[in-house]
């Protein structure tokens, strides 16, 4: 398997250095042709889901799971327009970042150009395989793809139809790798060739991205968890905190930019608490809170641990602190947070400004609700993930993320004295 | 010593959030405290960098690296300037890279902060203490230090004089660490702190790095090593080919942007081999050729390996191969070469572009010596390193290079749909 699994990442690393100066009318094309690849042969992506699908029944998958896995007519084209809005988003290969004349005359450019080789470690949803080729093909890069062992059926499905517009163009086929052996170890073997493969993608739950971060000689981009805050400063507007909690909370809890814990300056919490409280309570939210927060709202409510604030609960639950001052919040933020996004509520622009600074999260947010990081909410297009790490890209990630520079430096003779 | 080591690192981490907001005049005025400091420190800095010599001597270490050792009052000096230099440069924190409005009326912008705690593992030459030191205080990270064993004295001496401004300045002490234990487990122990380290830089020879990588959960930049070509085109003005490629050899061959390998097209062999070689010849470069070069030489060379073109002397030898095509050189340059820098000549526009556009590394020049990969000559100013790698950073690594970014998002009131 050693070997197998070795050639692959060889021949996506041949395929990236032809992918990486491919013209962009091409690489649209390629795009839209994968597009329609995709629909041609949905009767037998369905099909391979179905096989799917009756596994997961059979070892008695969790239906949120199943839900997840599950494939029809209206999830493959959402995959096939999420390939076409690709072909219409701009290259980020090639483009300058800036360029100047240094010593000796010298004239230089620094340019985007791909990274090469990404390995994608995902689990169960399927669209992710369509995705993520899409990705990374439009920024230049090849890319080997490994998923959850009960989507494999789908992945390989839709990998073939993709596949085969890859080979129609006449490119590299080495360009979109699917690993499909069950084995895990493929995973270990993967994670060791970093002469081959320049980035890793785990996308998956916390157990996973340590597993990856552990094992992995090639750097790890990441998101581990999304552990949001939204604190409601003493010079808040009540009205707008009531609003953006709800939502941070409510709209969507199962999703990381979600708010796990609303934090509460001391001076408004007798006027903030009990109808934002209420309001969670009539949305069928469990809160638990800190002694303060117990005692203001008089209805009884689980007491928050410590072991709550470390937690993503990715559901109708919220924590709750009463703060005595802004700096509380913010070290508690810094502290228990997982560096993704967090809000203040203010219209104190000192305030804001000390939040916006202090809080060491991918993004900061003044009065609005942390459920906009999201790549097609910033504009980005399509997003493959969202970093919580500091390097290289940090935030949601898009095209430009899937891409490193170089320095491109023109002379004319020039020697080094 | 694992607890000693993770307070070291809890205390960096905590003193980056104060470092991280620093303005630019306080962080200004502690380098040149910093530079003040070392120069009062002068006597008891040398006396300690003495107590290296004596055992360095006595263990019987190579002359070289004695020499990198040794500091007098004029490398000194050269430390302190290099400080005043950092304090003369813009301040890369807070900057916006760019800023847009998105969706819901949001103001999005995206600003360089600080990474937080960076470490580096570094080799023999003790200024590199003092330049790390300055370079990551200036960009608002913490650094944690370990330097080498036969440099120990020096390098607590010179960190000791730096300290003194740290705490004069009422700055946490947690801004600049370094480890003083000499078993070798203390780099294991710091290279598992993923929680509270942000960056390693390993700076030294390849089987340091290699190890770093190996056992690292910290994201890694690293210079593996410099395998650096010219290729001589054969729409090469010869004249300009020779004077470059003499200088890529010659001028410094003990520094990773020298040349070791030069490609020459086949078509102009014979008209510029003979003279060029005779003048390596001359400058004592021992030559290593390929069949061809063998042959247009009549002089006896050893003949070049396989082994030869993945090694980088660092020193007066020269690998030659003359290839058939451009293709040849550039899949050459991408098979053997350390993706640093690499050098085209030619006044050919099409193989120009050509060349700097597939050959896969930090730097690509058309028409100049690859001896300009450098901080200083880029006109970035004092330099942390040169990367390799793809990630975050490549090429030369300054000031910006030590910097994220985060998104501060500002609203009034918006909440997700």
């Amino acid at each position: 398997m050693k070997e197998q699994i070795t050639n692959i990442a060889k021949e996506a690393a041949q395929a990236a250095r032809i992918l990486g100066g491919l013209g962009t009318a091409e690489k649209n094309k390629t795009l839209e042709e994968m597009a329609k690849s995709l629909l041609k042969n949905k009767e037998l992506i369905i099909k391979a889901n179905k096989k799917d699908l009756a596994l997961a029944k059979k070892a008695k998958l969790p239906a949120a799971l199943i839900d997840r896995l599950l494939l029809n007519e209206k999830r493959i084209q959402d995959m096939a327009d999420g390939l076409l809005t690709l072909a219409k988003l701009n290259d980020p290969v090639g483009v300058e970042i800036k360029s100047w004349d240094a010593a000796a005359g010298l004239q230089i450019h620094k340019v985007r150009v791909s990274i090469g080789v990404i390995a994608i470690i995902y689990e169960s949803r399927p669209n992710v395989t369509s995705d993520c080729i899409g990705l990374c093909f439009k920024s230049g890069n090849s890319v080997i793809l490994r998923g959850g062992s009960e989507a494999m059926n789908s992945n390989t499905a839709i990998f073939k139809a993709i596949a085969q517009a890859i080979k129609m163009n006449k490119l590299p086929e080495g360009a979109v790798n699917l690993i499909t052996t069950k084995d895990r170890k493929a995973v270990d073997i993967l994670l060791k060739l970093n002469d081959y493969i320049d980035l890793v993608m785990p996308r998956g739950g916390e157990a996973l991205i340590k597993k990856v971060v552990s094992v992995s000689r090639i750097p790890v981009i990441k998101h581990y968890k999304g552990i949001c805050h939204v604190y409601v400063d003493d010079y808040a507007d009540l009205n707008m905190a009531e609003k953006i909690c709800f939502n941070a909370k409510v709209q969507r809890p199962g999703v990381c930019n979600a708010m796990e814990c609303m934090l509460v300056h001391r001076d408004i919490a007798a006027r903030f608490l009990p109808g934002m409280l209420k309001k969670f309570k009539e949305a069928k939210v469990e809160i638990r809170g800190c002694a303060l927060t117990q005692r203001i709202f008089k209805e009884k409510i689980r007491p928050v641990t410590e072991k709550d604030f470390h937690t993503e609960y990715l559901d109708l639950i919220l924590s709750v602190k009463v703060v005595d001052t802004i700096e509380e919040a913010i070290s508690h933020i810094n502290t228990y947070g997982s560096h993704h996004s967090d809000t203040i509520v203010t219209d104190d622009e000192k305030n804001a400004k000390n939040f916006l600074n202090k809080v060491d999260s991918a993004c900061v947010y003044l009065n609005a609700s942390p459920r906009f990081t999201d790549g097609g909410q910033f504009g980005m297009g399509a997003e493959i993930g969202i970093s919580t790490d500091k390097l290289h890209a940090r935030g949601p990630m898009a095209l430009e993320e899937l891409t490193t520079y170089k320095y491109i430096i023109y002379g004319n003779g020039q020697v080094r004295n």
